[in-house]
């Protein structure tokens, strides 16, 4: 009944799930680096923010396809039906994220998340629109708001062939669970490359004091852009002479941010804008042909999409209570973005091209001697 | 070497192409209907701006497809390569327009517009990048801003069945011509409503005197929405008892807006949003769950993806120059909507749903009690 | 001890406040015209609004001074203290409104509201400023975000005289009163012309059927616009022969919306955008020197300056309710604009410039012959 | 002539201009601290910039009055009759900015800009409208948009009592010249406070190599804000026990950028945008109650305000070429920000507040532990 093709094609694919993902390597802060001042979470990922999923499926085949699918869901129910109020930072519009203007206007999220290359992202919505319309309460469901974001590892990855079918988004969305998360060379992660270096997915979180409210802020991203990078505020990419600010400075940055404080649309805006801040403490520049956006969510509460009543009741955080939060998201994206130099590894794709990973052991050693392991 | 299918289904569907539509309905000024002082082009149409083309493929099968595709190009060449100035002004954003930000980023538009239905959105987006990846001169490009819109056909057509293909999307391409543009049941608008009568497509153009540089303004608008009707300032909804302005309001509404005018991507934002002034003339009110957009381009210049330069030298329009063109997108627009309302035939679809067309002859005649017939 | 200076030369003015105004003309509702199918409330004015008050202080003094000021205050108490849910639409923004940026981000109101002319918005903030500072329990405030609107009366006022001075504001804020609000040549309308006709203050309201919660909006505008005049559709402007759209199109509108409805300011943004289109509705095209700004309210709730909850409680009506407060504002905001040109009165002023009044009679004949009269 | 009053009492204060600041104290880079890998221009400062301009007054008085004015003029002509393309980023709208939305509609700026503290905008707006209406040539002018920035210095400076006039204003405006800018206690800056230490007005700048169009970028802030400060990447402010992420972060940041690349508005916004992620460089987090803004303008061509053609002829730089300059003035403003803080003395103030400088030397020392010294 489901509406998709299950191609046979697709499956021939080597097509590495999250869970085949043995890789546990060590992370930024197993190192003693430090970034900001706030706590982590338990599993120092965007499902810290209880309720949250992830899921991931990677491409990699031939010498050519070296791509992937990472989906977010909010929470395990029936995402249109029970929407979270959301907003979309646009940090530079250089990109093809589908999904924004209903989430500006309306201030709420009715599907899931994705994440993908460039190319695949009508191919990624097409996913979400069968996901969405084959699940079970939706079947008077005519109009879909699919959220998919996307950068471009056309480097690496044979963009142009598309290979991101229908079927990985949905394997990627049914795979989503909660725990820790695979970081690095995976899902929409596979084939990126950030500040030189193979990039990846990479995700943090946050804790607030109990003092503060006790909120969690997870964050998540999808690196594939430049600048000059630092290391908690160290300058491995002057160090390492690995940076350029000329005119082609490639790339893209997709954040996407959880949190449990109960944020409407217009402060999650204000909290999506500050992720944006996060990467700029990394050195990115947001170059012109950067296509960086933030999706922010809530999970504090629901807002069905059907009830009896004309009222939505919502106990949000008040204007002057945001700022810890705004701290934590900073600090979160930060931590991600490194996070995912450190997990992704050296990677040779489409047309033999080759991008080296962080060569970690010298990071490590500048930021010892710049007094910042702890 | 196309990568996509030529789907042997998509061929049995009864597609009416725009060519075999032979329709020639009278049109509001062929009764003596006017809107606004200034002249029309010679077709009253968005291709009265030199250069532009329309394509249309129409779906009409069995008692439940009643959808299709208008494509809308700016010029003949390679749009990628040669784009445009562009932009896209958001009145309501409920809705799912593809290409958003990109145009916003970068005040450029390089694919053609495609309109379709909201469940396609994801189809057309991949087929404009199909179409693209094809063209001569394009081997190298990985990155494409599809610009997609659509309104929400879900109740004279089976909109969860998608039976648009990426076919139909190159084939309206593919026949986009010059000249007069067939109105109502085609294209987009084969199986959309407005106030409550069959809506569709329609066209509409100004041409300003020389003495206000001569520029043409031309609009095509696939109308979808709702409010209290009002042809040439004429309360027709009142007096035909056929309006409504509760909660389910059903509708959106795409407005296209080319000119010959040199315009900025700015001063293009700013003639998007009268044509929002446009829709208001028509009686409608921007309900909730409309998503009305207006993409505007200029065809004035081009702006090279690639060029030996490091500047783009414009000759464009200064502020104080811009009103006159203001006023014409109103009207033009104004039109558009209700000779879209003229041609539109009563159509029935889906689940055996029927809509009426609008009423001409007694419409004539209320506008030509109120004396506005000229 | 209030730190401003009372300046005796402005006592010396001919000020005519508000309750001097003994005019009642009658307004268009009195001849039998209609704008859109929704109720008024009592007043047919803003003051509809429970609680909601304004004060007008008009100058007019030698044949140079015809200005003043126009206050609307979301209710009697303190209003930086208690603030109010709020949003400002930019239709046009060349024009001088003060405040825009914090009300955007924050979404709320925390002085009353200004109207007065271009040149005079500092004075009017500074006189809010002294306002709120002086106000019992502002004793600690030292940030005061104060909201002015403006239009450009220099045709018949000598504005570069700036005569409007911060006692003349105070004044207008002290004899804010509920009930029916004076129109036409009074207040920030004093000198102001539109669709080439004097224009000045207007007002109007709807209250929505108990089914759709019996929410009234009220709107007050001041008018200083021009485009083709249109009154309940009837296309005066082109028979009296007294429109123009070439470049010099001067003027303004800035529209004051307020409601009892339980809006956040997400859907108070939405509602200050359809009173844009009840300014198109009326033939005006927002060229490009017309300042067109909405600021809409909301009095349903409340947002305390301090309080010991972090949290916000909010019962915020949904956005699939909010369509038909769309078709009150749109409504509102026409008769508004049309009820400034039936109370303006023929002036003539700074440097002999005269403007005639709307030609009323001649009007509702023509209104009468379209069948307009009701 | 001049309309305004020259008030005797103002001149009893002890007005410390600009030329009479003899300090010199050390800048960062005199330390040996490097910010970021591109050169600076030889002032390192805005007035970089060919034809930029700076005055600046300073106002300390008794106990109380620690305010100023700081002017920045994009050329010594007449700003009104040529302007220049500028855009505004609003990166935190807690403040009172005034003449934004013309700047964003119109994409220029008409007259110099001002700060100075919150409660004195509309004083410095009056001041700017005296200043432009005094102007030979403009003596027809009858609508000014006033461009004035500010930050609230209320703890050390009795801001209630506004003690910033109209001349000071118009003496900053006339004091403007060229060369070395006066940093940390001065103009606009005298009583700011910035991650807990006294802040103030810093600048900086950057030229880009001849092979990257050889332009150069400038940036003067006025620096009041909080976060976690980091200099050059060092976290000093966590090294000093010096930071705060609760609920009232004070503070704000006005961020001034001129260029001589030849940017329209809508690059002059994404330029304006980099800015602010400079701020997030020096661990700033633009908290809820920050107003941090950015007036980003180009002085390589100018718009005059009439002329006898339709047209402007514009060459400005591709979009493709712009990332280099995003570079330079996220580093600019890093710069630029440290630079306020090095400069800054201890203040005592209003109320007995007293407010330390950074402790220059232990922060030096901590930056060459750090490895961070050239």
């Amino acid at each position: 009944m489901i509406p998709y093709l299950h191609c046979l094609l697709a499956t021939s694919l080597l097509t590495i799930v999250q869970s085949a993902m043995a890789q546990t390597p060590k992370r930024p802060r197993d190192y003693g680096i430090r970034f900001g001042v706030l706590p982590t979470g338990p599993f120092n990922a965007i499902t810290d923010v209880p309720g949250v999923l992830v899921g991931q499926v990677t491409l990699r085949q031939d010498q050519t396809i070296r791509t992937g699918v990472t989906a977010i869901l909010p929470h395990s129910g029936n995402q249109f039906q029970q929407k979270n109020p959301a907003a979309i930072y646009i940090g530079n519009g250089f990109g093809k994220l589908m999904g924004y203007s209903q989430v500006e206007e309306l201030g709420t999220l009715e599907t899931p998340i994705i994440l993908t290359n460039t190319l695949s992202v009508p191919t990624a919505a097409d996913a979400l629109i069968d996901y969405t319309l084959a699940q079970k309460g939706n079947e008077q469901v005519r109009s879909v708001n699919a959220v998919v974001g996307e950068t471009n590892d056309g480097f690496l990855n044979d963009i142009r062939g598309r290979h991101v079918t229908k079927q990985h988004v949905l394997d990627a969305l049914k795979q989503a669970k909660a725990g820790a998360v695979a970081e690095g060379n995976v899902g929409a992660g596979t084939g990126t490359v950030c500040f030189g270096f193979k990039g990846g997915i990479g995700t943090s979180s946050r804790k607030l004091p109990a003092s503060l409210g006790g909120y969690t802020v997870g964050v998540l991203v999808q690196t594939n852009f430049g600048g000059v990078l630092q290391i908690a505020g160290v300058p491995v990419g002057v160090a390492l002479g690995r940076y350029d600010f000329k005119k082609n400075l490639d790339g893209s940055c997709m954040m996407v941010v959880l949190t449990d404080a109960p944020l409407d649309a217009r402060n999650l805006k204000r909290l999506a804008k500050r992720a944006f801040m996060g990467l700029a403490q990394t050195g990115g520049i947001a170059s012109n042909g950067s296509g960086d956006y933030v999706i922010a969510v809530s999970t504090a509460y629901q807002i069905p999409h059907e009830t009896t009543s004309s009222f939505d009741e919502q106990k949000v955080l008040r204007n002057d209570n945001v700022s810890p939060l705004f701290m934590a998201v900073i600090e979160a994206t930060e931590e991600a973005i490194i996070n995912s130099l450190f997990a992704a590894q050296t990677l040779t794709g489409d047309q033999g091209h080759r991008v080296e990973q962080l060569p970690v052991e010298k990071v490590v050693e500048l930021i010892r001697k710049a007094g910042q392991l702890h």
